[in-house]
């Protein structure tokens, strides 16, 4: 599938656009592509840009004071990405974004999204309910986190992508579980049976 | 101020209705009363309403199966509360919603919040900032949590919520952090020098 097919079969899982209003609506995305390991958004960056993915597989991470790394989110195709704290004050960003394989977004700013959704009522409908489902995640993500279970939270994040081990090193699905490599392991060889 | 004031000051922030629009909008609320102690959402309750807080303090929670409490959220004058995940996917209650002193609710249903953005452009856009706030600030909370500094989370959850200890057991501020009391009164001794 092309870029716009691929966008244009994600809207349509919510919202209603004419061929006419897709095709304004994907003028305003800018396709850019990142290799393997390239930042998308450091520490500190101004952040302009929200991101759907197209192709391969990212990382939302910071790292603390201890130089221990936290992933906030991985990204997959179809899924979206930014600092959105940065991106919605209008801060720098306080979050990195990179790339675990080489890929392929589409990048949407901060300035056409609220034009978009001011033209478009379904983008407004849209941008709406992507919002409130992020918003049930990051709260599952949290209640998962507090409730403190390693084999759970590994359990609902193999549910969640499922495609995970043949993408992603195990260090960084330590780093987003919380716990350390021989957790991993000794969770994978339970999950496993 | 009177209820549909402090909802009219509230929706101002981010949004701009007439005051015929106001006047619409305002008219889907009902207001709802309930003393300390009383639930506002059971888990496992079918969930058709969010609730905009008046006064009062109210907590979202779960108990494990440890029978340890977790707190997702305090929700203060002028926030909004709900199981949001089971509210918007129309499935039963995984967290339990009560309150913490009396407390003073406009409640709105999923159908009629949906009516009003359908009806009420302004609407939509308010909906859509108040998830987006949302969002970033569960997103804050993970990132907090996964960061796992106690004295850092006791310190922000004083920065947004300055009155919480005149208002919230402090068992409950130590459900919110996920430390034990001792910890928390640890920290207490620590932030007030």
């Amino acid at each position: 599938m092309q870029p716009a097919e691929i966008l244009q079969a994600h809207i349509a899982r919510t919202a209603t656009l004419t061929p006419e209003e897709h095709a304004y609506f994907f003028s305003h995305f800018k396709p850019v592509s990142f290799k393997k390991g390239q930042a998308v958004i450091r520490e500190g960056d101004k952040v302009e840009h929200e991101y759907f993915v197209l192709s391969g597989c990212l990382k939302a991470f910071f790292i603390n004071d201890q130089i221990k790394m936290h992933i906030l989110q991985f990204a997959m195709p179809t899924w979206w990405t930014s600092d959105y704290h940065a991106l919605y004050s209008q801060s720098k960003a306080t979050i990195n974004v990179d790339c675990i394989t080489d890929a392929g977004l589409l990048a949407l700013s901060n300035t056409d999204r609220e034009k978009l959704c001011r033209e478009l009522r379904q983008v407004e409908y849209f941008f709406r309910w992507r919002t409130n489902k992020g918003y049930v995640a990051a709260q599952q993500r949290l209640l998962s986190f507090m409730n403190n279970d390693a084999k759970t939270r590994y359990e609902e994040l193999l549910q969640l992508y499922p495609q995970l081990h043949h993408l992603v090193p195990k260090h960084l699905i330590a780093a987003y579980l919380g716990v350390s490599r021989e957790t991993l392991s000794r969770l994978y060889n339970t999950v496993k049976k």
